[in-house]
């Protein structure tokens, strides 16, 4: 079966390089996922130096969604059940999201309408764009 | 309210140090948690150096777990909705465990019983307090 993230279509591409792509999720405002760009499910298949990139723009991609979005919390996974080509989910959250303070793989709660503005979006990608 | 990971009860502490504690979780056989020993909510709350300590033992317990337990797929993440201190959950799954595909936080599929061994278990634990 085609894997998905190797066959991507319509992805909202922020930035790339060799080793990855960081893109915008539509189902929430300001939802990032960062992709490795070979087929592989787990972070211990790629070397230290690998991971250390990888860990490395996580932990940029948060301090620039909180200085944006400035959300509640931030929920970070790396899942891979369905499709197991390493990817990471870097998702902002409010206390009265549809979901909280269950993960968004949970069950919904309500609806929500989230007051996240162009201008927060824009200064969100510009910083991860220029990372 | 009092913090339940700043005053825990009853953690099976498999290895501690300054930064952080990691802990056997009875709910999944082989679940590991590992909790900031500070209340912070993020991991941009840790200083790059700090980050880096608690991403390396991400690394080294997932390529334990992979060798001990041979599980279908790592689960990591970092949510903490419910409880705002900084912990990271790495989760066993197999293909036909309860909620697969779906997050274990996600409704239950079906009944699974884990053929997971204590001598597995035994070696987990014992990689992960020789790191």
């Amino acid at each position: 079966m085609e894997c998905v993230l190797c066959n991507p279509s319509n992805e909202k591409i922020i930035k790339q390089n060799n080793l990855f792509r960081v893109i915008l999720v539509d189902e929430i405002p300001g939802f990032i996922r960062i992709i490795l760009n070979k087929h592989i499910g787990e972070f211990s298949d790629l070397n230290f130096d690998e991971y250390n990139k990888i860990t490395k723009e996580i932990y940029r991609i948060e301090k620039i969604m909180r200085k944006t979005l400035n959300p509640d919390k931030i929920n970070i996974a790396s899942l891979g059940n369905y499709v197991p080509h390493l990817h990471i989910h870097i998702i902002p959250r409010y206390k009265d999201d549809s979901w909280f303070p269950d993960s968004i793989w949970s069950e919904k709660h309500r609806e929500y309408k989230y007051q996240t503005t162009q201008k927060q979006l824009d200064e969100l990608l510009e910083g991860i764009k220029n990372g």
